[in-house]
């Protein structure tokens, strides 16, 4: 079944070049991909009531930077215009009762698995984030605190750790936003570096959805706007989720 | 400092549009960053006796692919083509004596610092991988093996997590091919996922060098080269780190 994950997969790549060729694109399920309202989406990845530990709340590492805007950004939260998006350890919690396109079949085994981006769970250690979306708009603002386990040159965040960063952002604000699934193609150009433990923020916009793909571009800058961290875009393909029931 | 470390990257940034235009580069020091040669770096990023730990050798948890190809191109470092590159906890390590460019101050206190590649410690859950480079060709080569700390779509690794391995394995072949420090820019087209616990391999080479900056592509893939998983370039600023004793 591995073995037909890839086909699939690799029919995703494949298909993909040209882009804007959307008649051969993978075929989805009768249903399509694109029926989903941002609301429904939004209300099944954001349960109201759930035991599972929510990495993106505050702890005692924060920077004040951190801190305070995240405050800022939950009194938006009441108004109802954004969204704080909880994050679980492992994306297989984020979509229970819901299975990968046919052929892309998840091993199951008892393994201890985690999203690359909550992959360290010492508070301060790693990344520490939480993203704000704002549905009407279909952008997202990620705040990102990069800890000493994500260094790259002395002091400093590894540029992976930010591609990473931007990648899981985008992705979120991805399906969020119109059912976008797997990344396609991400570009980065990096302008300065985080110091290890200060505020990046991150500012996720969806630029246009076209041919079953998503085309977002992110600024990451220090919270004063002063200094421009990293610039990119990514493409997401959109593809839907279906539900185990309908096996 | 920090503050000056902001400005002499912030000029890195500024500088780098457009590309092309060396007169504009930031200056580094009089005996300039190009100097030194392969052999040289090499000799100074490979310590033949050191007590650090090289995470950079087998494991149990490593796939039998994985085991094979390393003892493949172990066999070829034998003939001196080849070096198999030691992966210390941190950048700190590889750099030992050297400091980086002025104003671009590292923090020194006691933390926990870590390469941000080399995260998780727990053998086989995060990052496994290798690096052979061919100083004759620079040329790399990266065998690596996701964990399930890496996860991104259920089951595979998360797109950031081979963007980090491909900069990281970018990275360290830019410096000893040609003292590249900085990431400038990172462009991934994604094909295929990666599952869980099997191998990817990264193959990356410069493509040239011109106006202080290094060109370099990467293609991941299976091992029989089958399977794509990604292709990326990437560019790399050349600057050369000074001896701690010349301050």
């Amino acid at each position: 079944m591995i073995r037909r994950g890839f086909q699939v997969a690799a029919r995703l790549g494949h298909h993909r070049a040209p882009l804007g060729a959307p008649g051969i694109l993978p075929r989805v399920a009768p249903a399509s991909a694109f029926g989903s309202s941002t609301d429904s989406l939004v209300s099944r990845f954001c349960p109201e009531k759930t035991d599972l530990k929510d990495y993106a709340l505050p702890n005692a590492t924060w920077c004040p930077d951190m801190l305070s805007l995240y405050h800022e950004f939950l009194e938006k939260t009441k108004s109802g215009g954004w969204i704080k998006l909880p994050s679980f350890k492992s994306n297989r919690d984020h979509i229970q009762g819901l299975k990968l396109p046919s052929g892309l079949v998840a091993t199951s085994d008892k393994s201890d698995w985690r999203i690359f981006t909550r992959c360290i769970q010492v508070e301060g250690q790693g990344y520490e984030y939480v993203i704000f979306f704002q549905p009407s708009k279909k952008k997202s603002i990620c705040l990102f605190q990069p800890g000493p386990y994500l260094e790259g040159a002395p002091g400093f965040a590894h540029g992976g750790s930010l591609a990473a960063m931007m990648d899981e952002t985008f992705s979120k604000t991805a399906y969020l936003a119109g059912e976008g699934l797997f990344t396609l193609s991400l570009n980065i150009r990096f302008k300065n570096l985080i110091p290890v433990g200060s505020l990046a923020v991150l500012n996720v916009e969806v630029e246009k959805i076209e041919d079953q793909k998503l085309y977002m571009s992110c600024i990451t800058q220090s919270r004063d706007q002063q200094t421009v961290y990293a610039k990119s875009s990514g493409v997401f393909l959109q593809l839907q989720l279906e539900e185990e029931s309908s096996q």
